[in-house]
């Protein structure tokens, strides 16, 4: 029987057996096109090609997503996971450093995802192991599963990564599933529309680097007109506490939300993302949109996850 | 080799394939037995049918035994388990909707099993997905597989499920296995029998149904001498938390004891249930008596959920 | 092919099949040689000799190190693990007594590690089943699977436990790890140093008992000159709690401290053993130490726990 991971080319897999995965900025595009490709050959393999692998998932702050994610991203390829959920059942708690944390449980596993509230904190267990450490989170620096399952999606859905209008709508200050995809765009063809109220910009030094990488971007206040002109609109989550004024984002938040009136006034063609949990963001009543893409991006994250996994374990030689 | 499970009927195993577990309203009669033919063939199986498989264990309140039940019967059938212990570490936290989760974890996973302490929740989960939704308690209303294997361990016990006296001790009022469990022994010949504190009744509604099902019961406040007219005890925890007057609490408590001397007065063919824990309403000092069901009935859990698991995955095709 | 577990002893095996391990003083010297010996074999082995059987973990007190430690073990043999990793989602939160609990999970599994904050807790499981019960640590009292990965390590990196010079450094009162440890040295020909600050001697009992089998000891205060003539150091987590006065745990954290210079004092042939975590007490500059052994000592643990588990669960027959 032929699988359909056979004929994954061999010399890029190689590059990231035993890799560590902190940033995307790390890719080179090639490399970025060749986890793609990868991903859609493992959207519906589920052979225990991971048998007797242990992932040891170390979340220092919950994220149930990402967690049970890549749980469900091992196990389908017949993978064990150990771990923790949150700090508190942790020797961090005894006052243990991250790097004594990372040696000793090298010794439990074969690779380690680690979710840090802390920047950096991914690449300071790196450089502690020789396994291969996957960033799932660390504070508002990067977390390039997200990057990896956004760019999935996009193609996924529009056919391609070239020629998009991409609009990023809400918190662009700190979001750090936005900073890291605009990033990773530059390796494209698009043209960027940012769209936030003014205390939530993009931050100066991500809107530099896409100045000197000739990416086409403008910033909006308001949804329309300037969703009209886009093929993806990429929405996230603007946060409570982000606001002094109580009032503030009361008012941001009806502003932003994204609904089926919406599309009445753009058309049937915008796709719309959410890197989810969303709370009043987008309304319930888009769920049924065909171009309502959240829960398939959700879903393509533990197809990202299973390819990366089984790249970064050596289970495709 | 001949497994036990290859004579399994096929027409009714069929109709639990893919099918969500909310309440045991639903089971017809032939639906019950059937279930409990089949659980009695999964009491010592323990071969991989499940391998591959993923249940997703979504417990918004925690229940350990529950948990750990539906865990080891998955694992015993080689399937994987993952999911949460407590609504602390979801994404429930951060405000998201319940159909939300749910819609995102089917991704992650073949079945559910959700616990929640919200009456209802179980149906929303199951609405929200194409996964088969398994009913881990809601709030105050149903816990099917707690039934199930409340009726398995009758018939185990007893030898049938007709013609039998069986009599409810403790809180009547808010326990919902004895709720359910009355419902359901309404498909058999039974004579109940309802021993409670005035202020902890069975609810009228689910007397005024017994009435219309021409099930014949009688309401008791002391324990003697009612249970000498009884096959089966089927005794309850009775929360502090539902006296207003603590010294009440005290009274009921040590009036619904059940013991050894108990048995002395009632005699040996006297079977004693609990769904457990318990804390004051069974004396250890029983735990030796033949007819002290209670530590079976919790085994009961995992042979019933290994059944219900392997049907409604489609394990027995 | 010939299994690197083939030549296992079974007379010696079959006296671990089923057995419960509560604390290294139920060992005699020769099964404990047979259980180093045998962790020896299991060190590469990752076979899935343990497929189908499930262990129970119940954690009554976080302890991530241990609880990662067993699961990995199980896991890299294939079995399953289930349980909790605190006492805060179990049932004894509704007041359920500790025999109730692991009569109810007995029927989830095939064998129990239990770790739990009371003395005695292990072994009161230990008799409410027939499976067997691995004590994980009980309080103050015993843990035996450290005892078993220190004296391993003792013998990885000493390639003996006769004629050795050990030395106890820290919190000797305290010190679970460190009773267990020196209880047991006494099958073996070793001289001990106890070097501890005065309120945290080793307690008399202990002593007496080394008295009594005629083990070689002396008590120090200061770590120099002591450690010039020593094989092996085993150093110890000091508790901030354990000093009415801060500025007396302030003055033994620093006097205490293990690091670089320590060594050139002594001399390249001291070993360095911590059961971790450590927070102060030996100063990472000492990490690439070749005779550190804390870290090898933490993965031995894995090692230890594989051949427990195969033999406990009869996996070797």
């Amino acid at each position: 029987m032929t699988h359909p991971i056979d004929d994954i080319p061999r010399d890029l897999a190689r590059r990231f057996a035993g890799r560590d995965i902190i940033s995307p900025r790390e890719f080179e595009k090639e490399e970025i096109l060749f986890l793609l490709d990868t991903a859609k050959r493992f959207e519906h393999f589920r052979e225990p090609i991971l048998a007797g692998r242990i992932l040891a998932a170390l979340f220092f702050e919950p994220s149930t997503r990402t967690r049970l994610s890549f749980e469900s991203a091992m196990q389908r390829l017949g993978g064990r996971v150990l771990g923790f959920a949150e700090k508190g059942v942790s020797s961090v708690a005894k006052g243990e450093s991250l790097r004594d944390t990372i040696r000793v449980v090298e010794a439990y596993c074969d690779a380690i995802v680690i979710r840090h509230p802390l920047e950096g904190a991914a690449r300071v267990a790196a450089e502690a192991t020789d396994r291969p450490v996957i960033n799932g989170g660390d504070g508002a620096n990067q977390h390039p599963t997200q990057t990896l399952l956004d760019l999935y999606t996009i193609r996924e859905e529009k056919g391609r990564l070239d020629d998009l209008r991409i609009g990023f709508l809400g918190d662009l200050k700190y979001g750090r599933a936005v900073h890291s995809l605009v990033e990773t765009l530059a390796h494209f063809r698009v043209e960027i529309t940012l769209i936030s109220p003014e205390s939530l910009r993009l931050p100066d030094q991500l809107k530099e680097q896409l100045v000197q990488q000739k990416i086409s971007f403008r910033e909006e206040t308001e949804i329309l007109p300037a969703a009209r002109d886009l093929d993806i609109l990429y929405t996230t989550r603007i946060q409570k506490e982000r606001f002094p004024d109580p009032l503030d984002y009361e008012r941001v938040k009806s502003v932003y939300q994204v609904d089926r009136s919406l599309i009445g006034e753009v058309g049937e063609e915008l796709t719309i993302m959410h890197p989810l949990p969303r709370v009043t963001e987008i309304n319930p009543n888009l769920d049924d949109y065909p171009r309502a893409a959240y829960f398939r991006q959700a879903a393509n994250g533990v197809t990202v996850r299973k390819a990366l996994l089984a790249l970064v374990l050596g289970g495709i030689e």
